[in-house]
This record gives C-alpha cells, structure tokens and sequence, in this order.
C-alpha cells in the first residue's frame, strides 16, 4: 500500500480537468480503503476549486467519493481570490508545489496525468 | 541503479508519443543493462498501442530495443476496444494510473515528459 | 526536508517557460535554506537556457534566486547547438531524463508543472 496519492493538475481547459477527475476515480478501488488520493491545483487550474463551472458534476463526484481538492494560496492570491471563492470541502494549502514536494517526503506517489 | 523507470504518456499526438519513445530510448545506454523501461499509456494516448498508426515506426523500434507498452484495461473499455486491438507485446494493467503508483512503490522513477 | 527538487521542463512556449520558472521562485521560500532547486530542460524546453529569449528577464531572476537551468545535451546535438549557445551558468548533462531518473534516486523530489 501507499502513504497516498497526489495527482498534480496545471491547465485550465474543462476536459483535461475532468479527464485528471476520472484518473482519480479510477484510482479509489485500485488503492487500500483509507488511502487519502489529492488533487492539487495551482496557476489556471485553480478554476477547478471555483464554483459554478463546467466541471462542477465531475468535481462533487470526485469530492463524495473522498478525494480531496488542494489549492495553492500563492496562486489564489495572484488571481485576487480568496478562500471563500472556492467550493465547499477545498483545501488550501500554501504553496501547491511545495505541498506536492512534501508530499513525496512523506511517501506518497506522484502523478502528473 | 534503478528498480526501473516508468514514463507516463496521456497525448495522443504523433509527434508528443514520437517525443516520448525518443526520451524512452535515449535512456537506455544511461541505465544499467537490464534495467526494466515502460511507456504507460492511457486517456487519448492509447492510440500508441494500437496497429497502423503514424508513430508505428518509432513503437517499433522502441518494442525492438526493449521498452515495454503497458496499457491501461479502464481506457480500452471505455473507448470499446480490446487487447486484440493492440500490437503484439503491448501488456494490459486493470488500471494505468494504479499502475503508476504501484511502480513508485517498487522503487521505479516516474517521467511524466 | 529534502535533498533537492528537479522540475521536469518540456514546452517550448515562452507563457509556460515562466510559469515553471515562477513555480521554482514560490518554492524557494518553502524549502530549508541550500536545498537545491533544479529546471531540467530537454526537447523543445531547451531553448529556455539560449540567450536572448523573451522569457530572458525571469530566466535571470531564478539564476540570480540560485536555481539552476540542466540542459540535455542529446537535445542539443539535436538541435545541432553547443554548449556556447546557452547563457551563463547553464549546466549540461549527456541526458536529461536519465538526470532526472538519477535525481529521483539521489531522494529529491520530481515536479512536472
């Protein structure tokens, strides 16, 4: 088994972001029960976290089935956002490269889909 | 040395899979002899393993030197394909992206190129 | 902490180029203080580390940070380059992913933005 999963999102476009949802999905039998699975979103992808888009269907999906959607402050900032203009249940971390750096230290796999 | 190394393909553009085998070879005088190199496959980019494709060429070469084609069961299914639809060698796993994880549990290094 | 980090560069576009370069940057204030920070650039990527390039003002903000550019230098006889067509301070390595299979292995962690 493993400590965990992130899977590391960058782009924008609804489709690749739906398609790095479903990745995460297929993921959850495939893993031990319990094991955390994070999708972590920083510069244009933090779209994901925001509510009201394209992707909102396949986001609350993937948020009921236990995954667990990380977004990067450095990137909320620089698109003068805040914390109350994402999605319930987001979790919002500093910097999301530095989360996906630590991440790693702490064991878990790493997946850029 | 390595347990292995495995290189994670989503596109399914010529010249991105073409990159990407390229990478895969240019790799192996720099591993010690034996060690285990896999192009996984899945989304859009499973197109790779399948016969009669503009980069049949470069799979070929790179089946010829050793690199193995893993492809991922969920993508076949959900675009209604099967293994008899892919080229000989091509190895099928239940799930790409578990896949992934299990081979960074194995000690493998991960390319995402 | 951990040993290092390597951020895997593939694109060529000048937006992406940046972001990576910016990605490097957050990170620096994140990780303990000497823990190197690498961008691995092979392909296309590689004209990052060329002189007179539009990304040239953020490329020297992350050199003068302390990061450092690694280019390929398959990618560069390739592109039939040497090593003074780079700017200053750039580090040639015979291959770009077998450095980034040798980082992973040395325990730093791999990021592809």
């Amino acid at each position: 088994m493993t400590a965990g999963v992130v899977l590391h999102l960058t782009e924008a476009a609804a489709g690749k972001q739906r398609a790095v949802l479903r990745n995460a999905l297929n993921l959850l039998p495939e893993v031990e029960v319990g094991t955390p699975i994070e999708v972590v979103v920083h510069g244009e992808a933090i779209t994901l976290a925001r509510p009201g888009q394209a992707t909102a269907d396949a986001l609350a999906e993937a948020q009921d089935a236990g995954i667990t959607i990380v977004v990067c402050r450095n990137s909320l900032r620089s698109q003068d956002l805040t914390d109350r203009d994402l999605v319930h249940g987001a979790v919002v971390v500093p910097s999301g490269v530095a989360h996906l750096v630590a991440r790693q230290l702490e064991g878990w796999a790493y997946l850029r889909p």
